[in-house]
């Protein structure tokens, strides 16, 4: 893990050189000084430009090697052909981090990413962080830093707050950023991380997790550049507290086109990317309105134990509205206790006071109704959060200062629980509430997803965390690619049970092999030379009796004698025929990005046009197994749907498990592993393997390893 | 369908009196006057109050009786126990339509719903329209008519515009005009239906088509009371090129719950009304902000004809993310043709031409750029709508300049696309775009999914009507429950193939059916006393020959003899055994609001636990059935996945087809069809029901009838 100590500089400098600094605020050179200055920067500003005594009013020094002290931090911006002596003379000056505006490096193609690497290497040898190239820079707005050229700036500045973004796009983290101006959140800083030379977005969640003026931290991504510090960034923000909302883009076949030619590097698979990042604790989205939606609920800190909402209305129709969007993303909104419901009811006739709570337009006149109504729901019905429509009720101010008496009092009671409203009239009006510590919304759905959002990660945090991932050991894979037998073979050193099977050479052999696994049996020729067994009557199936296992010995040997006269016969294969169970699919295959990935579907359509499947980065223990076994949309057929007995979900979770730790422990030879299909018996029988195939790169171990 | 001319007096009067009329401006009976006054309404205004010689500065009568002239319309804001006769009053006196603001009739229970059956009565008496009771009433911005109660209008005036809104909630409506305003957007009308004891949202809606104030129709529904006119309203809307953006609320169990409590009649089976609505060309949302998003793109009235997009950026990162979103809600984004993509290149050698189009920040340098990409979409891309993300870039006065002198050449040059840019800014600038005639969004995602709902639109409207509907005759349907031969008799009578079989009285009868089906055949015993026919051996599947029919002819009838020795035996059935077929699933089931209602699935887990069927309302043709068939998320099962051959749709269709033409002319004693399984046989083989079960309900015809 990297050093933060210079990011930190990078991003929280005392003092900053301008390399490039131009008296044009238009220009990228001067838009970062005229940024600075009227935003108060604390620190000192340092412009350098040979050409120049002054800069935008300031002392401008000719050169690097000229400047009257060593910066905290350096902005590049000279053409990339003079980045690299620029880097060297900072460096030997003793600067410890350089933001390189300067394009024309590792997006342009080859020689660009050799220059590119030509450059860090040069910054490792001075002990000097950079930023991008390619970058649009960072802000930091609590000490008016802005380190940036982004003419977002030029519509206004960014309002102080706790909201951080960190953003591998330029232009979409100035617009994350702007998009929170422009709803009147406040941001601590973005940083725009370019071509991720040296410093990637991972370092800069990690930099916002340890912050303190950083609460909640938004991140755009395109490519995933480091997987295992972007997962420890996760983990630490996590251990913070402080939420990560994820916006990864390249989902579609467009999209992932589109981010394949605008970045300098491959975009992984979405959807193991979505898993592994919520995993750890990311919530991960697709649209910057909803990331800001949420950002701004998490912006208060209260973080409800408890993944339900109450919504209390003054209109019947907003709360159905309300209830059918709580209901697709999957947010309970339990009915209210049956004795509070008769005291609302004695309260308010024509209410309906079950969830939603509709206490009718009544509540204009009597504002107690609102108090008692949204009270109510916090004590008696223990909501996490109570939604209240009030629409443009609201938003007047003489009606502000009597809803603001009502509920200040219940805010104070109930500190751990959410009250937000949905509501709609001036700014300023609506400002009143949310200095109150109470949440404004204009559109009750979208309320309604960032409630969810918030009140899922309150309950993820009272849950505390999951269990402990289980040890890995090293696995000894085999030199060669390993047949059938030799797979069952090391998965069942791992624990993973196959059919019971048994290699024989004789009939009687057969006979007590039947006997142990008990009828009906599978018999079938054992040759490396004969591939399609099946189709030279060299594999017999439901055979019910000793006499029967003889017979078909006989004619197994008989047929491969026949048909297949060359081949050499290393023995028959007796294996109990298992049936009754539901056919699954397990595997594993090796993400670019986040290495061996497990896969779990049910078998047939499910997985084939449904894409039915729960997908996990390896290892981890039965528990989460068994979640991502009753995660798949079809898991009803294991629990006993259409009349079938419930499945063995145990064994397939300890099978689960047992195989994802096989394929962290197998390294970076393990390409994939197929157990298709995987018999899971009826409760207590157990599941099987009944096929395996484990496929190994001998070649390219080193293009694999992380 | 009803006389729209009094609902005209009733939204569009030239006079109204104002029954209650009250001094106070936040009474009931004192806003209406107070909105009026201050819009200017150009009607006369004729205040009723026996206490009063003037209100709010109008003189004001003391009773109906005593009006100066008979008012176009009466807004009556008295109690409830006055209405009657206040409604008497002015039926007496001439007038034709009353808004009830009043309160206390269907919603408070069955005395109340009587009360206002009799309101009913005396008004249809008088030749007088009722609006309400229970509504918030009116309003129609471009008269400057009031005869509404809402607060909303508290917080502004809504602006002029030709989005018109209907809502059956009072609320709710006056929430989206809120909403609608405070989004800088235009309206027509708000008409508010309350309990709808007389004008429903249907009439408001056929009003609004007939209307030239409105352009666009958005409509809010919890209950649908009268679906004949409901239909006839969208298809009016239709005819006349008004899109429809109906929000029905109520999908969720919860909303389903909170929808029959709040409103005086019962909630119709959410799905069915989508695929009904949706099927006479309404856009059915889940949310207001959308419903307003798309409201203000087809406010301007340009519909492209074409359902793609092509996205211009500054942003890859922001590209990539509209990208995303336009695949995640099916809007195709065709690749730039190669030749195109060359010339762009060729511009700007850095940029990423193919779709999204992205032109870098260079065109923040260059405006040409974004007027060259622009075009290039729009001519060799030839897509819909081409959407640029140009975020605060084009938020500042200076470069709204510059932008517009690159873009409104084009703007003139396609008027039959769209051009919409996603902006960031203060409001004065960015209505400077709109103004230009292109539409401006703040969220990518959120223009992507307007967009969409327009380009379906467009394309819509470029196919043309959709095929007529087929021909219905009245069934005759027996007394009595059919059993399985009757149903399948009269499912053959309307063209529905079953399996073929035939009831036989001896042995070489059974053979010479066989013979004439081809073996296998199936046979079985035919008594109406004997219900589990397997399960004493009385079903023989699978029958090759002409000898094991005869035998098998005589164990069935042995069977029956020996197990079920008192029944009666009609005979042996012989059917054809089917096999190589998909299983599928037709049925009809009679929605309480759109009577009968084909579904169409695949059989088994699909229907049962992935709910994968498509819904239709009866009557429609094979090209319509064609289309439902092909939009199970399973369909690729049907058309050849997993080495099946391809399944025989065709005939699928046209069985389909039928049962709907069936079910529409069997009228309401149809309660349900279920055709499970019907054997789909590979192209060119035909479909077969398997099973069929007709459900007829003698008793509750009448409960049934619409």
């Amino acid at each position: 893990m990297s050093d933060l100590s210079h990011i930190d500089g990078l991003i929280a400098p005392r003092s900053v050189a301008v390399i490039g600094a131009s008296d044009d605020v238009t220009r990228i050179g001067g838009r970062p000084i005229a940024a600075m200055l009227r935003a108060g920067f604390a620190g000192r500003i340092l412009p350098v430009n040979p050409k120049r005594d002054r800069v935008q009013g300031l002392p401008c020094y000719a050169s690097v090697d000229d400047l009257p002290e060593t910066p905290d931090a350096a902005l590049i911006a000279v053409p990339a052909k003079l980045v690299p002596e620029t880097i060297e003379a900072l460096g030997r000056r003793g600067c410890k981090a350089a933001t390189l505006f300067s394009a024309g490096f590792a997006e342009t193609g080859a020689e660009g990413e050799a220059a590119q690497r030509a450059l860090v290497a040069r910054a490792r040898h001075h002990g000097m962080r950079l930023l991008g190239p390619n970058t649009l820079g960072v802000y930091n707005v609590g000490i008016g830093y802005y380190g940036t050229f982004s003419s977002s700036l030029d519509t206004g500045m960014p309002r102080p707050g706790n909201i951080g973004i960190a953003s591998q796009s330029g232009a979409f983290g100035a617009h994350l950023g702007a998009l929170a101006r422009d709803q009147g959140l406040g941001c601590s800083v973005l940083i725009t991380t370019g071509n991720e030379a040296d410093i990637t977005v991972a370092d800069a969640i990690r930099w916002m997790a340890e912050s303190d003026s950083t609460d909640v931290i938004c991140t755009y991504m395109e490519a995933i550049n480091d997987a295992p510090a972007l997962l420890a960034a996760l983990d630490a923000a996590r251990a913070a507290g402080k939420p990560v909302l994820a916006l990864k883009s390249g989902r579609s076949a467009v999209g992932a086109r589109a981010a394949a030619s605008h970045t300098a590097s491959l975009t992984g698979d979405a959807v193991v990317a979505d898993a592994v990042l919520s995993d750890h604790g990311a919530i991960v989205l697709r649209d910057p309105e909803t990331m800001m939606d949420i950002a701004y609920a998490a912006s208060k800190k209260v973080f409800p134990a408890r993944h339900s909402l109450g919504v209390v209305t003054v209109s019947g129709g907003a709360g159905i509205v309300a209830s059918d969007e709580a209901e697709r993303v999957g947010l309970p909104m339990p009915a209210m206790p049956e004795a509070a419901q008769a005291v609302l009811k004695a309260a308010l006739p024509y209410a309906s006071p079950v969830n939603p709570l509709d206490c009718t337009a009544q509540a204009l006149n009597d504002p107690s109704l609102l108090d008692l109504f949204t009270r109510s729901g916090l004590e008696e019905g223990g909501y996490g959060a109570v939604l209240c429509f009030l629409t443009y009720v609201a938003g007047s101010r003489a009606m502000s200062d009597v809803i603001l008496e009502a509920m200040a009092p219940l805010r104070a009671a109930y500190p751990d629980r959410i009250i937000a409203f949905c509501a709609l009239g001036e700014r300023e009006v609506l400002q009143r509430y949310d200095d109150a510590g109470i949440l404004v919304f204009n559109d009750p759905c979208r309320a309604v997803r960032a409630l969810d959002a918030i009140l899922r990660l309150g309950a993820a945090q009272a849950r505390g965390p999951g269990p402990a991932l289980p040890e890995v050991v090293p696995v000894a894979l085999p030199e060669g690619p390993p047949d059938e037998a030799q797979a069952k073979a090391l998965l069942a050193g791992a624990g993973i049970a196959a059919a019971p099977e048994r290699a024989v050479q004789s009939a009687e052999d057969a006979v007590a092999a039947a006997e142990s696994f008990g009828f009906p049996v599978v018999m079938k020729i054992l040759s490396p030379d004969i591939l399609h067994k099946s189709d030279i009557g060299a594999v017999k199936l439901n055979i019910g009796s000793a006499e029967a296992v003889r017979a078909a010995h006989a004619e197994i040997l008989s047929a491969a004698a026949t048909h297949a006269p060359g081949a050499v016969v290393t023995g028959v294969l007796v294996a109990k025929q298992l049936s009754g169970g539901v056919e699954c699919l397990m595997g594993i295959s090796r993400d670019p990005t986040f290495g061996p990935v497990a896969v779990f579907g049910l078998g047939g359509i499910f997985v084939e046009l449904l894409n039915d499947v729960a997908l996990r980065a390896c290892p981890f223990g039965p528990e989460t197994a068994r979640e991502m076994i009753l995660s798949i949309r079809a898991a009803a057929i294991l629990q006993g749907a259409r009349g079938q007995p419930p499945a063995d979900i145990d064994a397939l979770a300890q099978m689960l498990s047992r195989l994802s730790v096989f394929a962290a422990g197998a390294g970076a030879r393990l390409v994939s592993i197929d157990l298709n299909p995987v018999l899971a018996m009826p409760e207590g029988q157990g599941a099987f393997a009944l096929d395996a195939v484990i496929e190994l790169d001998g070649q390219e171990e080193a293009a694999h390893g992380h």
